[in-house]
């Protein structure tokens, strides 16, 4: 981080204050096309060319969905734009824009919010969205609230209820990633660095929501509380039942190593890992999978419920937030 | 509440679960026509006839923006949405949706969060936007965080910047309100109800940020954090200096008799006062003020600064959070 007015490496953003951090964080980041009117006025304007815009808003809590101890404030800023992004593609939307609420203690050092920044910055630079907007308040813990939006380019947005008996069920993105991850974490380990990484900078593959909606994808979800979870939803949504064929599920070899080393099932975490912010989408059969797709099962009518190769899967199969 | 699937009154959040409270809190509320795709799938999809969206965010942080014993939830719900949609409005832009995040301790109980909706729910309704989307997580603090949605209609937006020397100051909307309902809370006093509500519960005058842009506004401000502090915004923006008239404010007997009680002076509430949500703006000088607009001073050269009767004002002028 260089070259910010915030000042120096100890100040707090007490010491700051609002104004001066607002400044730090919106100076010199460069804006796509489709930013209209970028930060520092009461609201921002996007482009919205289809006529409709797309928009979706996560929250993010330190010590729930992240911790500055197992990951850099720039991984966390990346995290919280991804996140957002993941389910603006999973409508079949390209992602314009997002705006960026942090609350956080007035003791918390500027420097963790600058870097923060930098990493919504990066991630919003790499999905060639704008940053548009947000606004900093003070408050007893860390919290980061992104909103996101995007455009449909004319198509309409793919749902979760549009999937039919027959249909394939492919995934696009890793899975169990993050979970591995997290059991890695879990254990006070800090590699392997490959499923590490997973769980604190997820790579949603933005790209293949529009590219499967252009394929004819009758039904979309952004894989983030675990495949089977995700998948029940869209079952539910749809009014269908999904088989799951675990011989085409890529476990992968990396999974399987870190699976022997802690003693877990590689296959569970790919089954029920949250995090990774695939995408999991269905399509009439006969649909030439875009790149990156893979089939990985098939919607059944709406009595077989959700099976993993014929059978109901015997473990809690997602996670819920209070609970 | 009625008729809520989400159960009983000593139900908490962790009890109902997140799935079950976000059903609880979307269910059978009604959408505006550009409300296109509601809340449920991974994002919702908002009709943008004007092929671009204004947009803004903020947060809100219990103890610090707001308190459950001085504001019902239903109060909190409704604050914080009029913020957001006063923003879009302050960019002469019409308010079309609202997406809402709610982070809360896991022993809050459901009754608080359901009443905090339908806050937000009655004003999305009463300035006819869409609750389209949300989140619900776990934190230590109640934060809720708001991101709003809003059309142009054709018209260029009206940002801080547009400020002439010569141009009117006008404003519409009540000032000073919602300090003196704090100066009154703060003594511990319930009354007048008057000045307390418009602390707990600000009507922004959306209509008049439009009406302002087709009247030809030239720049335009939500007076959130005071009068002279905004109007310092808006004239470092615009490059400009201002002078406020203080026998054009409206500083009325309501206020008079609150600032008598508690000896203070009822115009530095006007002048200072943040929370009230009006809207500030500058029109050229043979502008005939739209309806509700109230002519209070006068734009100058730079080198004037910001005064209050051709003088500095004395005393504080706004407030950063975290100072």
């Amino acid at each position: 981080m260089t070259g910010h007015a915030a000042g120096g490496a100890g100040d707090t953003v007490a010491s700051v204050g609002e104004f001066g951090l607002i400044r730090a964080v919106t100076a010199n980041r460069t804006q796509p096309s489709t930013t209209l009117l970028g930060p520092g006025d009461d609201a921002a304007v996007v482009a919205a060319p289809d006529g409709r815009v797309v928009v979706s808003t996560d929250v993010l809590v330190h010590g729930v969905h992240f911790r500055l101890d197992w990951s850099t404030p720039e991984q966390v800023g990346h995290k919280a734009v991804a996140v957002n992004l993941a389910d603006i593609a999973a409508m079949g939307a390209v992602p314009t824009s997002v705006v960026v609420g942090i609350a956080c203690p007035p003791d918390q050092k500027t420097a963790v919010i600058t870097e923060l920044m930098d990493g919504v910055a990066a991630e919003a630079g790499r999905a060639r969205v704008g940053l548009v907007g947000g606004d900093m308040v003070r408050s007893e813990q860390l919290v980061i609230s992104v909103t996101a939006l995007g455009d449909l380019g004319g198509r309409p947005p793919v749902t979760r209820s549009g999937a039919r008996p027959g249909d394939i069920v492919a995934v696009c993105g890793r899975l169990g990633w993050a979970a591995a991850g997290l059991a890695v974490l879990g254990r006070g380990f800090r590699s392997p660095v490959g499923v590490v990484n997973a769980q604190r900078f997820p790579e949603p593959p933005y790209a293949a929501g529009p590219a499967a909606a252009l394929a004819g994808a009758t039904s979309m979800i952004d894989v983030s509380d675990g495949l089977l979870a995700d998948l029940g939803h869209l079952a539910e949504e749809s009014g269908v039942g999904i088989d799951v064929h675990t011989d085409r599920l890529d476990v992968g070899r990396k999974l399987t190593d870190v699976g022997t080393a802690l003693g877990a099932d590689p296959l569970h975490w790919v089954l029920t890992g949250g995090e990774d912010h695939a995408l999991a989408a269905t399509f009439p059969s006969f649909t030439d999978l875009p790149e990156g797709w893979l089939r990985i099962g098939t919607v059944l009518l709406p009595d077989t419920g959700l099976t993993v190769d014929g059978k109901p899967y015997e473990h809690e199969s997602g996670w819920e937030h209070w609970r």
